[in-house]
């Protein structure tokens, strides 16, 4: 749906109809960047096996800022990917955890990671190629 | 597999193995991103119907600069994911198409924004909800 489309109050066909990632002003064109992007795919797949603590989550994704996971998970949270959960614990903490639809998206980016994965061999001798035209 | 791990010379299973997504240097996280990125994903998605030429691309991509599109087509051909040839036609153009792995990895991408274009509904209900609750 591009922001020209009147407010839709529901998530009916009428949506799909429209909804384009083609479209830079479309909210499934924004909702793709944000669950694609370069924290929000391990953020994503990162809580595909339930509910996780915000550090466990950090140690997880090698590499992630406390800064950049906070405004990924925050940016989730706001796209209904993510849910935020304050345990009543002693001390209290809160949890991460995938809503239906994150689990959804979950599912897909694990079966792209899994195609991924199972081609670094591939991806590394086509690099190797054509490093080697290029330098020729 | 990581950059300190032994050259490989093909894909075997090895590669699959200890490839890992959540490790910074491992290949598959850099080609995850290649495809993932900002423009990376709507390129491969926007080769998925079969060869397209530069300029037509660039328009099916709304937004994407010369530039940009340019160097996410580099980069995905250095990675095995997209082919660039050039037709001997009068006068010669170049066209850029999809390999085997770049089919795999824009099929998973297409289930992907399927979820996304049917959820628009869904997720600007939960900005809306989130906002609120940010405002009150």
């Amino acid at each position: 749906m591009t922001t020209d489309a009147p407010p839709v109050e529901d998530g009916g066909p009428t949506d799909a109809m429209v909804a384009d990632v083609f479209q830079r002003d479309c909210t499934s064109r924004h909702v793709l960047a944000a669950v694609t992007g370069r924290w929000g795919v391990l953020t994503v797949a990162g809580l595909r096996d339930g509910a996780v603590r915000f550090n466990a989550l950090r140690r997880r994704i090698d590499g992630v800022s406390e800064k950049m996971l906070a405004q990924t998970l925050q940016a989730l949270e706001r796209d209904g990917i993510v849910v935020r959960e304050v345990r009543a614990t002693i001390p209290p903490h809160v949890e991460y955890s995938l809503t239906d639809l994150g689990r959804r998206v979950a599912d897909r980016l694990a079966d792209l990671i899994d195609v991924l994965e199972g081609a670094v061999g591939e991806v590394e001798a086509s690099q190797r190629a054509y490093d080697a035209r290029r330098d020729a």
